[in-house]
């Protein structure tokens, strides 16, 4: 039996699992990233869960090939990592697939966290049907990734797909991690509802009470105005954005994945109602809205993906 | 000596041209369009041009192809017109690229005429050099183009690349043409600066003069205030949407093309100045902005340009 090894790197765990062809995960491990420790612990921590991956194999698996997804800016081509900000702090410049094919003698695919849920949509999930579409992740942050003519969109150095750094307000608030004002990753986002929450509630004048998205959510879901208030505007931004993403890739799906796109169907239809009012006939005819396939699991899961995807395995 | 014969059919008129290898013009015809007298009449006047054209020939010329821009969203697989608006009544459904072949059996290429334009720009242009760039054309409205690893973006069905019709403001006016609110055409094309100026002229309870475009950029130019209010707007409105396209596709380039472009470097160093300090870092240090290399023939060499991108003839 074949299994693909994925590694998912985060800010705060690392992941690791042996996928199979159908996507199943047959084995697992979990480990803190503990990112102050530096890049090389890090490394190491990788190395490692992959060794134990390998050892605990069952008698007579192969494993085909190790993929991993990061935080960060990757460059797929390369397999190290182009720019990583704080959450993965010296973590610039690290040759990840260079230092996994070095020790295991097994092909490696490494490209960012987003990219890589893309592929498992692309391979296991929603995305099996289509040969274009747009994946957003509603993190804590706004993440997209691009799949044209089945294949990722990448741009100069792999830094495409950045969608929560597309503005909806050009006179609203500056992003503080590009620059650019009223990017929709202030408004739709754990941070953005959060940002909303707490402003919504200052003009209100209530007590210095500052709700996460979560609890914004589920107040909305409950049927409290004023985090109603907050949802419609996220709702109204968001459909604003996935509109504009609609008439720049004409796609056959965008699907929403994410923390916050787990709230469910009432999200997702209240969406669904934003975006169908905002984007010309031909086009919305054209694309449906659905929710990311593959849930909690789709970071290593996609990484795995990849090399089903790349290897040439099938 | 080899030419291709380009054809770019607009809502006023329709331009022919036999265009070599080089991009020069040899010979050019020119009819007006009168798309009122319906799509027969306009097939006819096509066909009667590219005849023309052939018949004009220089001795010992041979015809290695015809390419064809035109208003409205053209399924480019097929050659057929996949929606035109009141621009060209009746002009839906046309099988353009089956009509031409028949008449002339030559291998024929038809487009939308911004994706023309992204043609012109790989092959003689500022495009030459890059895999990854996008292209924005200022006119009436705001069209776009977009070409990833050297190939344009098209989407479930050619529909890919409307630019104009992201969102800069999801609480901006209501977008007639596409039901999304405050898309970016409503401030950055010929119809957008001209419907801030009327805004802004009303706010200044000045008389009821509604100057078009090019009347307040001539303004902006001689440094009249009112004129600077609306074209400051007009710039961080853009400046904004071309540093979302920048997150977005991580391009190498952002071509600027159309009239309002052609203003000259004053415009377009606004414009940098605004991209610049809205742009991640990386991204931006990665991506050049640059005026359109074909001018005003755009249209009919890009559509002609067809010929030597897709035919294999080089």
């Amino acid at each position: 039996m074949e299994f693909a090894i994925g590694v998912d790197i985060g800010g705060t765990k690392i992941q690791f699992a042996a996928v199979n062809r159908e996507g199943a995960i047959m084995e697992r491990q979990l480990m803190l990233t503990e990112a102050l420790l530096g890049p090389q612990q890090l490394v190491d921590k990788v190395l490692a869960g992959i060794e134990g991956m390998i050892s605990n194999l069952t008698p007579g698996g192969r494993i085909a090939g190790i993929g991993i997804g990061s935080a960060g800016q990757i460059d797929f081509r390369t397999g190290s990592v182009a720019f990583a900000g704080e959450t993965l702090p010296g973590w610039t410049g690290t040759p990840i697939k260079r230092l996994v094919e070095e020790r295991f003698h097994i092909p490696a695919y490494v490209d960012n966290d987003v990219n890589v849920i893309a592929v498992a949509e692309k391979v296991f999930g929603a995305g099996r049907e289509f040969e274009s579409f747009v994946v957003i992740a509603l993190g804590t942050g706004l993440g997209g990734a691009i799949v044209e003519s089945g294949q990722l969109v990448r741009g100069a150095f792999g830094g495409a797909g950045e969608l929560g750094h597309v503005s909806v307000d050009f006179n609203g608030p500056r992003c503080p991690s590009c620059g650019n004002y009223g990017c929709i990753e202030l408004y739709a986002s754990g941070t953005g509802i959060a940002r909303l929450g707490a402003e919504s509630l200052s003009a209100g004048a209530t007590a210095a009470w500052k709700p996460n998205s979560r609890e914004i959510i589920e107040a909305w879901l409950q049927g409290e105005p004023l985090a109603g208030d907050v949802m419609d505007r996220v709702i109204r931004a968001l459909g604003s954005a996935v509109a504009g993403f609609i008439h720049t890739f004409n796609p056959e799906a965008v699907i929403i994945g994410g923390g916050v796109s787990e709230t469910g169907p009432v999200f997702l239809d209240a969406l669904n109602e934003a975006v169908q009012a905002r984007t010309s006939a031909a086009m919305s005819k054209a694309c449906r809205l659905l929710p990311a396939y593959v849930g909690t699991d789709a970071g290593v899961i996609g990484a795995a993906a990849q090399v089903w995807h790349y290897g040439n395995n099938r």
